[in-house]
């Protein structure tokens, strides 16, 4: 417990996510594929509803209120049209990483026809619908956060703009991909390892190594029922994992030492609500697909 | 020759198009791939250098400044400053250009070998790489217009992320091709087609229309070497194409149109000039690859 969060109630967690989860689930319903046409809409629907956690988006909005309690004496617009914003903001992340899970589903990099309990695009649309499909997905997130009114100031849109395309490009989330795509077969330090996953500091960058090592977890000890993709990938494609690199056990160990990284640093963050970041960080860990 | 270019002494096409050429080929030379992994950055550098017309960039450049000399007395930025906003603009269009080129030669896609006169990317780097580094290059096509400074305004910024985000998603170039794919060995009919390809009014629908054209008819008449890629791929493919469907000295003749269009086009816009536009016009339907 931090003591900016100690400040605050204790937040219903569950409730905290399903209203949330809804509005990123009615949003993304409405927005994408919209204005499409027929087949690639399909496609790019298909790719971003009916699955996902959400994590990202819910970790979006939970930064932004985190934020936004110790502002509301600034000169912010009010809470509706905030809202709106934070959800474009929130949905665009999605889209990014919708549109990433398709590519690397192709058969030119995974291979991979499971996704979400479903068969993967490719598998239902076919490759060239699924690549036009995931190059649209990116397109929509920048214009999600572009839209043709004040509801996000300018400066906000282009900050925006400016801070995705940095990290869904090649220095960014493309670049680890590609640095993932050469280290297949390569034996890595676990410095390499962790350097490779690692992008940013503090909260996130244990937030985003913990969602790592735990998804290499499962891969070895869940199944493909309950992952809705197909379990032990990894080790039969000779990928470097923190189960291989360090063993099963000192996996789970090295993920509870990341959580607790992740709850130190919201402590030292001074945000004046950090608790749904903090029960985001839990569900990383404690999840089972 | 319009009014309003008749107010400006004759341009010399040649050094105004090598002059600005030029610029584009050093910004992009500096800018693709810096910061990317090896791999992925030799990819990126790969499918952006060393070839193509650049006519997008320039006609970014001309219409820019076919704009800029009716607005001298306006508050808009001092020359150096407002030129790298124009060559970011420029360069991030020709990113998205050399992006979709490199997803559209992929197997999946056209399955071409041969642009430029150079093995395709996905033959030089590996389908996977290629993949990534269009994805990539679309990214980075947002962070050439989100520079961290105030060279570009961020209500200019944020506009220009706007138009280009649509201009290459699902209702912009993302959605043409997905109309392509969907009519490939489907006979349509010289509105369906005209429709296909016609996105935007007046200048730039004659041009891009134009552009179709003469791209159908050389496909038709020039040898591979002069193209730079393979020749008489579209029949093979059975695409429908503007020769297929006129036959090729309609199909001329309907060029030659287009041109006079365009033209018109310039002459009741009211620019005060127009004549590296018009100069562009006449490239693009004189060209011979």
């Amino acid at each position: 417990m931090t003591s900016s969060t100690a400040l605050n109630p204790p937040l219903d967690t569950n409730l905290w996510s399903q209203n949330h989860l809804a509005h990123v689930e009615q949003a993304l319903t409405l927005w994408v594929g919209d204005g499409a046409p027929a087949g690639l809409g399909d496609a790019m629907r298909y790719a971003v509803l009916d699955g996902g956690k959400r994590l990202r988006p819910l970790l979006v909005l939970a930064a932004y209120e985190a934020a936004r309690s110790g502002s509301s004496d600034s000169a912010a617009p009010e809470g509706a049209a905030l809202d709106e914003a934070a959800l474009r903001a929130a949905c665009a992340v999605e889209l990014i990483h919708a549109y990433s899970l398709v590519h690397d589903d192709m058969p030119c990099m995974d291979n991979d026809v499971l996704r979400r309990g479903k068969p993967t695009v490719h598998v239902q649309f076919g490759e060239a619908q699924a690549l036009l499909a995931g190059d649209a997905l990116q397109a929509f997130a920048f214009e999600l956060l572009t839209p043709d009114n004040t509801l996000i100031p300018a400066a906000t849109q282009a900050a925006l703009c400016r801070l995705l395309a940095r990290a869904a490009g090649s220095a960014g989330m493309a670049g680890g991909q590609a640095i993932d795509l050469a280290s297949v077969g390569v034996a890595l330090t676990e410095a390499q390892l962790r350097q490779m996953h690692r992008l940013k500091t503090d909260y996130g960058a244990a937030m985003g190594l913990a969602f790592q090592v735990v998804d290499d977890i499962l891969d070895v000890v869940a199944d493909s029922a309950t992952l809705g993709k197909t379990a032990g990938k990894d080790a039969a494609a000779d990928k470097p994992t923190y189960v291989s690199l360090l063993g099963l056990e000192r996996a789970q160990a090295y993920a509870q030492e990341l959580l607790a990284e992740a709850h130190a640093a919201l402590g030292r963050s001074g945000l004046p609500d950090t608790r749904a970041l903090a029960a985001l960080a839990d569900m990383v860990v404690r999840r089972s697909h």
